[in-house]
C-alpha cells in the first residue's frame, strides 16, 4: 500500500537508460536527480539496506550525470573551480572535490575522473554544474569545450560486490585500487569501471557509455549476481548516515563552504593554480567559519517516526542550528542524524533539543562516523 | 489506486510553504521543480483540467523560484543574459524572456519582474539560473548581488480568477493590466500580485514574501473561492498543450535556440545593450536555424494511452525529429502534441509517423495554438 502520493512521469524529466529495468524489478519509489527519475527503494528501505549491508545491491544512479571538460585549458579550468589541488591526479584516477563559488559556497561535490591529459569528467551530485561552468567559461578565459556526454552510471555496492564484478569483468578487477578506474567493454558494451561508490564499503561504479544498452547491462549484473543474492536497490539513506557521508542538497548547499562541513583536507589554499574561491576561503580560514557539521543522536524511543524536515535545533529556546538528515539505524537501534550547528553557540551547553509534534526531544552530539562498514 | 511508484520525501528536496495545505487538499501526484516538491494533480488530471477551464483553480507553483538581481549594474546584467531588449521595461511590469548561453542555447525562459530601477526578479522554469548567473558574474564585470529570495508563487487561474482575486484583494485588481504587478498585503501577508500565469486565460500569480504564511494564504484563497467552485490544481499539461505553450525541459532545452522554437519576436539582435549570445544568434539568423517547433495531431483512436517519452518522428524510415509533449485533449477529442522537427527534412512529404508499441501511428502537423481560451 502506498502512503505517499505518486511521482508523475512526463517528458519534462528524463528517464534513465535503466528505467525500464528498474520498473520491471519493482521499484516502488522515485526521486528526481539532475532532471532524471532516480529510484529510491524496491522492497522497503530497510530490506534494501540489509541487502546492501549483507550481500550486494545494484543501483540506477544515472542521475549522477557527467560534465565533460575537454581542451587545451581543461586542467586549468578544473583547478579554477575547486579549492583542491588536482595537479597530481593521474589518468585513470578519481578524486572527490568540492566545486566552490567565488564566496566559497559549495556548488556541488562531484567525483572527478581524469580520462586523459586535459580530458575530465565531473560525476555530479544534484545541481546544474554544466550551467555554472558555462557561465564561468563565457568570460573567454579558457580554451575548453563543455558538455554533458551520454554517460549513465550504475552502482554495484556491498560486501559481495567484488565477487559479482569479477564474474562480469574478470580477475583484473581485484587489482583495481580504490578511486581508480579503467575503460573497457562488458559483453561489447562500452563502460568505465571505477572502484568507488556511496556506501562506505566495497563497490564499483560502472559508467555506461551507450544509452541504448542500459537494460542489457542491468540484466548482465542481475544474472551474474543471482548466486550472491544481488538485489536492486538505491543509495541507502540509512547506511550513508550511519557512515557519516554527506548528501548535497540535504547536508550541503550553496550556503555552506568546505570548512563548515569539516572538509578542510580537500582545501589547498596554497595550491599553485589560480582558483575562484581562494580569496574568500582564505579569509574564512583566517576569521573562522560559522558552522560545524556534527553527528547527532535523537533520543526518542519510537523507531517508526521519520523526521523528514530540516528541523531547528534549540539550546535553551534559542535556535542554534538544524537537523539536515536523520534516520532510524537498524544496526545501532537508535535514531541518528546529521546537523549543522552554529559554532558560536554556547559550547558548554549540552542541552540541545528539537521540537517535533509539539514534543521536545533531546539530542546528543555524536562522533562521526556512527559506524564503519567492513 | 496508484499505478505509479510513489514520490520519496526527504530533506534533499525542499517542501514549499504550501506543502502542508496541498497534502491536506488531497494532492495525489508530485514532480520536483527547482529542487522543490511540486503538485501535479488532485482529483485527476482531467477533473482538474475541467475546473481550470470552467471555474477557477489554485496552484502551488512555489517551485518557480526567483533569482534576484540587484545593484548598480542589475539592468546591464539582465540585458547581458537575454537577447530581448528589456530597456523599456517599466517598474511594475513583467516580461517573458529567454536566457541564452553564449552559443544561443536556452538556459531558461523566465518571467522578468522589474521591482525598481536596478532591482529585478527572474521567475524561473526548472534550471539552476542562479548558478549560471553566478558563473557569469564571477568575471567581475558586473556590480550586482545575486540571490534566491524567500519568495513562493501561488497561481490562481481560470475564467473566475478575477472574481476570486477581487474578493481577496479589492476592486483595484480589475485595473491591473496583463503582465503588470503590484506589491501589497493580503490580510497583512506581504505579496506581489501579478496578472500572469501559464494557462492562456484569466489569471494571477501571487508571490508570497513570507514563507511562514503559506498555509494561511492558501486558506484565504480556498475560502474566498468556494462560491466560485475553486479547486486545487496544478499547471495543466492538457490545457497548456492545447494553447501551444512550451514547457522548459520538455519542449525547450539548452540544445534549442529561440529561433528553433519560433520565438523570434523575443530576440532583438540589434538592441543597444551588450549581450552574451549576440554573435551566435546573429549567425544562426543569417544561416538559418535547423529546427522548428510544430503542433502535431497524433492520429490514433484510443484516448487513454499517454505517450510519455520523447518519441522519434519518422518520415519514410528516417528520423526527422521528436515529439516533445503530447496529451489527449478532452475539448478537441483528439491526441495532440508538440514536436521539434528538422527544418532540412523533405518539406513536401506529409507522411510523418511515430512508432509506439510496435505500431506505426500517423501524425499530422497542426497550426498552433490548437485552441484559444476565452
Amino acid at each position: 500500500m502506498n502512503f505517499n502520493p505518486e511521482i508523475s512521469f512526463g517528458t519534462r524529466i528524463r528517464k534513465s537508460p535503466f528505467f525500464e529495468s528498474t520498473m520491471k524489478w519493482g521499484c516502488k519509489g522515485f526521486t528526481i536527480y539532475n532532471k532524471m527519475y532516480m529510484p529510491t527503494y524496491y522492497k522497503s528501505y530497510v530490506d534494501d539496506y540489509w541487502s546492501l549491508v549483507n550481500d550486494v545491491t545494484l543501483w540506477d544512479v544515472a542521475g549522477e550525470r557527467q560534465v565533460e571538460i575537454i581542451g587545451k585549458d581543461a586542467e586549468k579550468f578544473v583547478e579554477y573551480i575547486t579549492p583542491r589541488d588536482i595537479s597530481k591526479c593521474k589518468v585513470g584516477q578519481c578524486m572527490y572535490i568540492h566545486l566552490t563559488e567565488k564566496n566559497g559556497g559549495i556548488v556541488n561535490d562531484p567525483v572527478l575522473l581524469k580520462l586523459a591529459e586535459n580530458h575530465f569528467w565531473l560525476s555530479i551530485a544534484d545541481s546544474d554544474v554544466l550551467l555554472w561552468c558555462l557561465g564561468i567559461a563565457s568570460s573567454n578565459k579558457f580554451n575548453i569545450n563543455l558538455c554533458e556526454p551520454e554517460v549513465s552510471p550504475l552502482s554495484l555496492q556491498g560486501p559481495k560486490a567484488t565477487d559479482v564484478m569479477v564474474k562480469v569483468s574478470g580477475d583484473w578487477v581485484k587489482n583495481l585500487k580504490f578511486f581508480y578506474f579503467k575503460e573497457g567493454l562488458i559483453q561489447n558494451i562500452p563502460v568505465i569501471i571505477a572502484r568507488s561508490g556511496w556506501s562506505g564499503m566495497s563497490g564499483y561504479e560502472i559508467y555506461l557509455r551507450d544509452g541504448t544498452k542500459g537494460n542489457i547491462l542491468w540484466k548482465i549484473f542481475m544474472d551474474s549476481g543471482q548466486e550472491f543474492k544481488i538485489a536492486p536497490a538505491a543509495p541507502s539513506q540509512i547506511n550513508r548516515i550511519e557512515c557519516g557521508m554527506l548528501s548535497y542538497g540535504s547536508d550541503i548547499t550553496l550556503n555552506e563552504n568546505p570548512f563548515d562541513i569539516s572538509m578542510d583536507k580537500f582545501v589547498d589554499l596554497d595550491k599553485e593554480a589560480e582558483f575562484l574561491s581562494r580569496d574568500s576561503l582564505t579569509l574564512i580560514k583566517k576569521q573562522g567559519n560559522n558552522k560545524e557539521l556534527v553527528g547527532v543522536e535523537i533520543m526518542k524511543k519510537t523507531s517508526d517516526e521519520f523526521i523528514g524536515d530540516h528541523l531547528p535545533v534549540y539550546d535553551n529556546n534559542k535556535i542554534v542550528g538544524k537537523i539536515t538528515s536523520s534516520v532510524y539505524s537498524p544496526r545501532l537501534k537508535k535514531n541518528i542524524g546529521l546537523a549543522l550547528l552554529d559554532r558560536n553557540r554556547d559550547l558548554n551547553s549540552i542541552n540541545l533539543y528539537l521540537v517535533y509534534n509539539d514534543r521536545s526531544i533531546e539530542i546528543k552530539i555524536s562522533k562521526l562516523p556512527f559506524l564503519r562498514n567492513k
